[in-house]
């Protein structure tokens, strides 16, 4: 299955290319088992979900950690039928039968409780997109109940969901809504939002 | 029918929160018409699409005449069931009868052609996600059909299509996507980014 995604880093600062820039190191360790292409409105990651959230986390950590307000933008993707397959997107999380949905928020919740601490404190916002079947929105409210049980869950938004706390636990709560979701086979998307350092109050 | 979008501004300067306040002005002529809620990380615009586009093409255009590289997000939703119905979301261009897919592209193609001059060169990729139905690629593929044509296609990218040109045409070719394609009274969805003075050279 295709999965990757296109992201965009904003840092709001006069001097954004040196934040972009320094913060691209902390992709390193990942740029074996992601392909990356950079244009001027995004970078297309394509890989595994196992390697994209923790890549994703780390950019946006080192980018957060300047102290810069700044947002990460991203569209997630994984099964979309115009996509071909791809060798290096083999997930060892989306093989297999679907277990029932109760078991899969369980597994959910245990990935979120064994998240690393990055000390790097984050607000996000994302919605969930299940295409293709007719109960996308029992797989949804299924989401919806693990956000809630997340220990990140701020609060629900028209059209989409509000996180808040450690990057290593926002990002790992998007890692499961993504995998655990939808059909193991079907095309799911995520629309993410993720900012540190915002001078507004939080609401 | 409950539709509107959760939107974000990036100006990438120190002083951003300068840019935003100043481009908010764009949204004057269009409160009457639409919903409005911020918090500290999108603002939630809630009206039909023939008020939001406009709305997002002023408030984007006012930002990117500054001269700073500035970004708008947006997650733009129409039909999502979860959401109560509005009677600040009636909209004529989703009510009626759907007309078979090929006027719809001719419709869309003669919005294009009557879009303002804004004189804004931008650049935006979006998403079109069709939700609950067995057909949505056939939808989606229409679409594309409909960008190939436009004038502001740019290139199909993984997950996303890429469109540049006046702001005037760009928003009116995203309008036209939104309300178009897919059922009138299904739930479809945009992950839009839009673009402008960024230094990156275009690819």
């Amino acid at each position: 299955m295709f999965s990757g995604a296109q992201i965009s880093l904003y840092p709001m600062t006069d001097d954004f290319v040196g934040v972009i820039m320094s913060a691209l190191g902390a992709l390193d360790p990942y740029r074996d088992h992601l392909r990356i292409e950079t244009d001027d409105i995004s970078t297309l990651l394509v890989g595994p979900p196992e390697v994209l959230f923790p890549a994703m986390r780390d950019l946006f950590a080192a980018a957060a950690n300047t102290g810069t307000h700044t947002v990460l933008s991203a569209a997630i993707s994984r099964g979309c039928p115009g996509e071909p397959d791809d060798a290096i997107c083999v997930s060892a999380q989306l093989s297999g039968p679907r277990e029932p949905l109760e078991q899969r928020k369980a597994a959910s919740l245990a990935a979120v409780a064994a998240a690393p601490d990055l000390s790097t404190p984050i607000a996000a916002q994302f919605s969930l997109y299940v295409m293709g079947t007719g109960n996308h929105m029992d797989e949804i409210y299924g989401c919806i109940d693990f956000l809630k049980q997340s220990g990140v869950f701020d609060r629900s938004k028209n059209f989409c969901t509000k996180l808040g706390g450690d990057a290593g636990a926002v990002f790992a709560t998007l890692e499961a809504a993504f995998c655990q979701f939808g059909p193991p086979e079907g095309h799911v998307t995520i629309d993410l939002t993720v900012s540190a350092n915002s001078p507004t109050p939080r609401t």
